[in-house]
């Protein structure tokens, strides 16, 4: 699972909005004005991290890592359409500047489709999006694959719905072809990189992912290298195969290639550790009925902070993905858990060429040099660890049950307003205790109202904007935030703690009683978006959507 | 089969003396200035053709033509090495005019590897080039293959040495994938435009090819397309599919894919005809004894002569290729015969950006206005149809034979340099007849001169190198040709038909009496590279080699 955006707005969704802001065309392509009005939504952006501490080898590990990624670019394109490779082959020859900024919009996309434009086309001469990609046959209907599945014996259904393998016709029916075969070349290709990046690496956890891994490439059976991943240790962070099942709009069973490398980020590992000795004392004081709290909460997921050298295949096309839980296969989610990885400086970039111009825009001027992004990266990390704080296990009616069994469909979006709104409150807690430094109170709510508009831009429609919207609206409607006569908006110090406790007290006694008309209610009321905050989205139509991430290659990682 | 030089030299051995040319480096890549060097071998070359008397259909089906072909060079790429693609993508992203240059050198190459260099890597991280290319497992051996089929039943082994089928690791041992499952998503789309061009062609052959073509994609039986395409009528004369096997140098029996899209040339068709027309009477005046002249001469092989409007795949890396004879299917040419297709605009091209200036370095001043392509081209068509003449099937010694069987190893590098001496006699022949134009002897000898120079460079150590030799060193010695006291050579009127028709006798004879002593006598005494021939070749190494085409994409072949 990945998240697009800082705050985990799931990306097939976020394109909403956007698909308005920019006016599509129709079925013809876009002419060289408007390609370039697209593509101005993805500010280049130079993604790489400090690599002086790391030891000679390290640095050669990663070079090995970068190397093998570019061969998961290549598969991740042809996965997404058989006519890819080709296009890029024929896009590459024309040097036209024309030619040029397709090629450039192609590489964003990893195909000639717009992801944030509902898949328009943008190439002359492509068809509609393959909704199977390329997993299953040419010419062939989801129904006839459905049949086709449904009249497999268990054994085989299993295979043909796994996450590692792709349908092909053979003779009058279909065969199942693993990845092993059917991308043998490129797999055997990454797995050598692999190993010779495993035989310079010195930290034993990663030479045992990194030769699993290898391993899986040729056997097919990921189970133990992802076992490996969730105990990795040390450095470098690498995060490279085939993952995550979008790209499939079909059925969502097969796996796309994609690579995260990255190293951790040694201090704001160190301050996850803090946080991590705070949860149970922020629990203690949640503005809640003490009944509510839990007096004993359970071990943390595993959260790790790392900045991104280099990013592939499914981790790089469209709108850059900011943080992500893997795995995905439930056995091993069932034995060992899932990871969550951030990506510092990605949501760093996010921040800079997005989050700031956003500021200046919607924001009055004195609050606008409050925009800072350690208050936005410490309230993301501390909104993934209130996850876990509040009420989740309930007892309603006479009955044990769960916060997400009684509130069904508004469960997402109240879940998500939850772990933002009392990640504020948590912060305040800490800066009140000592904990965290004083001047961050100034940055703090500025820096938040300031990315309520970048996550209302991408819509309301789905959890984690809606949930925003609630905050938002609540936090106005409050004194918490305020709208000024020219439209600017303000935080009001005076008012904002006691906003932020009200609407934690608010939400948490909801899901504590699980009671599912008080949500429904307080989305209807405040999960919209209002006149005067529409008013200000308005104005960001020049205001850059994403990044475009450029990478260092593993030549020059090397000094070469 | 394909002739990379407009004579007929093949590539492979071809690159001999070019890599003592650019001097090769060890295992390290070229620097910016020797990748500069390397590149300026290709001069880059429009290439296309007037397309104005074709109807608006017959653009749109080679539009389609030209999408598909798109198709074949993302295969071939993959073919080459599974790292291709992912080089290609990674080079790309390198805007440095140092990335640039790697990139255009990569796609002239198809990979990283020099073609006329022995294949020598010039991109950092290249492996050496499997030699048995992606058709066969990574990590296996010959021997290990060898061992695998010798071990198959016979229907096994003759589709694991199939030309349509990739071999692959398959649990504990090797399977079997036959194209149509490797490149499925590829060759369907492929197949979709074909058929798309055939329902917009009005050709009825054309439509036959392009229909049966489509269904060899995605059947992997190419027996009726072969046959089909030698039934091929009309305009366009498009040849695609996976056919040579040079790329895999461990068998030869996995094919590469290839696209030439190609027009007819009526001019040249024509002139083909009027030749044919001619061949009995210029077998009847032979200087040779009328004993060995043959009576009643067969029906000529099918040759056609087209201009190239695009050419992808194995059809599009390094040396250009000039000419090809197709199908190499066994089974279809002892049905059909094979056909014989001459690229006429890029041998055009080879002329203008090679032989030109080739004779502007060796030639007299007052010969070099006398170089013509119309010279330059009809000697190689009627090279052609001169190995039709001539003696074949001989008696001697009291016993039927053939002049392939006499004559042995000698007998390539003979029949080679007959059928370009005898070419030269003819058309002095059809000139004195008043069949070709008067002013044709102007050009014809000289143009022939600065063509020796060309294919001398390519090395001697092969059949049509060492041939040319021989004609080159008896013009010599018999005055034809002469040295300038300046090092540079031109043709003595006076002396050149004598010399000719001596030369053409002399071969012709030994041919006739299958002697193969005074053949190898002959080739061993003027199939050499004299000191006065190698001053004038050291002094071309800033000639280009041969071209780097640039094709109109099928958008501007649409107009759009």
């Amino acid at each position: 699972m990945k998240d697009a955006t800082t705050l985990g707005v799931v990306v097939s969704l976020a394109c909403l909005l956007l698909a308005v802001i920019v006016q599509t065309q129709g079925a013809a392509s876009p002419d060289a004005a408007k390609l370039q009005q697209m593509t101005a939504r993805f500010a280049p952006t130079d993604i790489g991290a400090d690599l002086s501490k790391l030891s000679d080898a390290d640095r050669r590990v990663l070079a090995k890592l970068v190397e093998a990624s570019t061969i998961i670019d290549a598969l991740f394109l042809r996965q997404v359409w058989a006519g890819n490779e080709a296009m890029l082959v024929d896009l590459v020859r024309d040097e036209s500047p024309a030619g040029r900024a397709r090629l450039r919009y192609f590489l964003v996309n990893k195909g000639p489709w717009s992801r944030l434009d509902h898949n328009q086309a943008f190439m002359a001469g492509a068809p509609a999006k393959p909704e199977g990609a390329n997993f299953y046959p040419p010419a062939t209907t989801k129904a006839e694959l459905e049949r086709w599945m449904q009249s497999l014996s268990e054994a085989d259904r299993t295979r043909a719905t796994g996450f590692f393998s792709v349908i092909r016709r053979a003779g009058n029916g279909f065969t199942i072809v693993p990845y092993n075969v059917e991308y043998q070349g490129e797999l055997a290709r990454a797995a050598s990189l692999l190993r010779e990046a495993a035989v310079i690496a010195t930290e034993p956890t990663l030479k045992t992912f990194l030769t699993r891994r290898a391993d899986a490439f040729l056997s097919n059976d990921y189970y133990d290298s992802d076992v490996a991943w969730m105990e990795l240790k040390g450095a470098i962070e690498p995060t490279i195969g085939p993952y995550e099942v979008y790209e499939d709009e079909w059925f969502n069973y097969k796996a796309a290639f994609e690579s995260f490398i990255t190293v951790q980020d040694e201090a704001e590992s160190a301050k996850l550790q803090k946080f991590a000795g705070e949860l149970q004392d922020i629990e203690n004081h949640l503005p809640i009925d003490p009944k509510h709290r839990n007096p004993r909460l359970g071990a943390m997921a595993p959260i790790v902070v790392v900045n991104e050298i280099f990013a592939a295949g499914d981790a790089n096309r469209g709108v850059q993905t900011a943080a992500f839980n893997l795995p995905n296969d439930e056995r091993v989610i069932r034995e060992k858990g899932a990871k969550r990885v951030m990506l510092k400086n990605v949501q760093d970039a996010k921040f800079a060429k997005t989050l700031v111009p956003i500021s200046r825009v919607v924001l009055a001027p004195a609050d606008q040099p409050r925009v800072a992004f350690d208050a936005f990266f410490t309230q993301i990390l501390v909104h993934e660890l209130m996850h876990g704080l509040g009420p989740h296990n309930i007892f309603v009616n006479g009955r044990n049950t769960t916060v997400r069994q009684e509130l069904k469909e508004t469960y997402s979006f109240l879940e998500e307003a939850k772990a933002d709104i009392s990640s504020l409150f948590a912060i305040q807690f800490l800066i009140d205790k000592g904990t965290l430094p004083k001047p961050l109170e100034q940055t703090l709510y500025t820096t938040y109202l300031a990315s309520a508009f970048r996550s209302i831009r991408f819509g309301v429609t789905e959890a984690h904007g809606k949930g925003i919207a609630v905050q938002l609206n609540h936090l106005l409607d409050h004194g918490g935030f305020v709208v000024r006569p020219d439209g600017t908006f303000a935080v009001n110090p005076q008012k904002i703690k006691e906003a932020v406790a009200g609407l934690t007290r608010e939400i948490m006694t909801i899901q504590a009683e699980g009671d599912y008309a008080k949500a429904k209610a307080l989305g209807e009321r405040l999960g919209i978006v209002r006149p005067e905050v529409q008013k200000a989205l308005n104005q960001l139509t020049a205001v850059p959507v994403d990044i475009e991430p450029r990478f260092t290659s593993a030549g020059t990682l090397l000094g070469r």
